[in-house]
């Protein structure tokens, strides 16, 4: 099994992914990069939510979680590489190499959302907040639901 | 053990760390998200030094990454909590709980450093990259060699 992964991983190296590939020195690496922004991700994301269910949401501990989520947004997306699916320990289905197009957008849909709640942080409205949240939750699930194993 | 660990995580939550430790439903949480950061922040290192051994160090790259290790500086630390070393799979020493003026110093040494790197990545001058990169490469060390077990 772990043979097969490196020569996946290899393989994939050679195509559009060089670059990406190149990255990572072995693909258990690409599967804990990714895991570790998502991780940091949905720590922050359990932050904000937890603000919100608060009478007086803190909005200064929103903003901070809501700018490092923005800038995680970005850093998981290269090491989704071809066969770091069959890597033990991960839960990224095969589809998002079979489907990657629709992966991709929704990728793009969630950082998009992501945006818009650090946007909304920035302002401060706890209401607006609310709701770009509500955005990041369902954008998040939408690619859960279809991408990642229970 | 586990239930040691809870015990302390939740004393250490009623003192001076009541918020940091309240951001983490369990110590494993906490060990996870500081890992999560160092990790992130080593491969992105690994990455500037990949270039930096190169003829024509990619610039683009090195800043993208530079600019990554600055922002995921300052995340690591809230989580090191009283307790947390006692967490399976964590590297943290106990001494961390001990020498905690020194530890924080270290971690500041480190976040100067990084700063520095940013902004010698901003500039774009490969041997003032370099320099800069060296600095924080000693500041990671520093605190390794005292509170990081091999």
């Amino acid at each position: 099994m772990k043979k097969t992964v490196k020569l996946l991983f290899v393989v994939a190296g050679i195509g559009v992914v060089a670059s990406a590939a190149a990255q990572f020195a072995k693909p258990d690496d690409a599967v804990k990069y990714r895991q570790s922004a998502m991780f940091l991700m949905g720590q922050n994301a359990g932050r904000i939510n937890a603000q919100l269910k608060t009478d007086k949401p803190n909005v200064q501990v929103i903003q901070t979680s809501a700018a490092l989520i923005e800038t995680l947004s970005k850093v998981p997306y290269e090491a989704f590489l071809p066969g770091t699916d069959l890597v033990a320990n991960t839960k990224a289905k095969p589809e998002i190499f079979k489907d990657t197009a629709r992966f991709n957008q929704l990728a793009e849909s969630m950082q998009g959302e992501v945006v818009k709640l650090n946007a909304a942080a920035k302002g401060g409205d706890v209401s607006t907040i609310r709701t770009a949240f509500g955005g990041v939750g369902k954008a998040c699930k939408a690619c859960h639901d279809d991408f990642k194993d229970k």
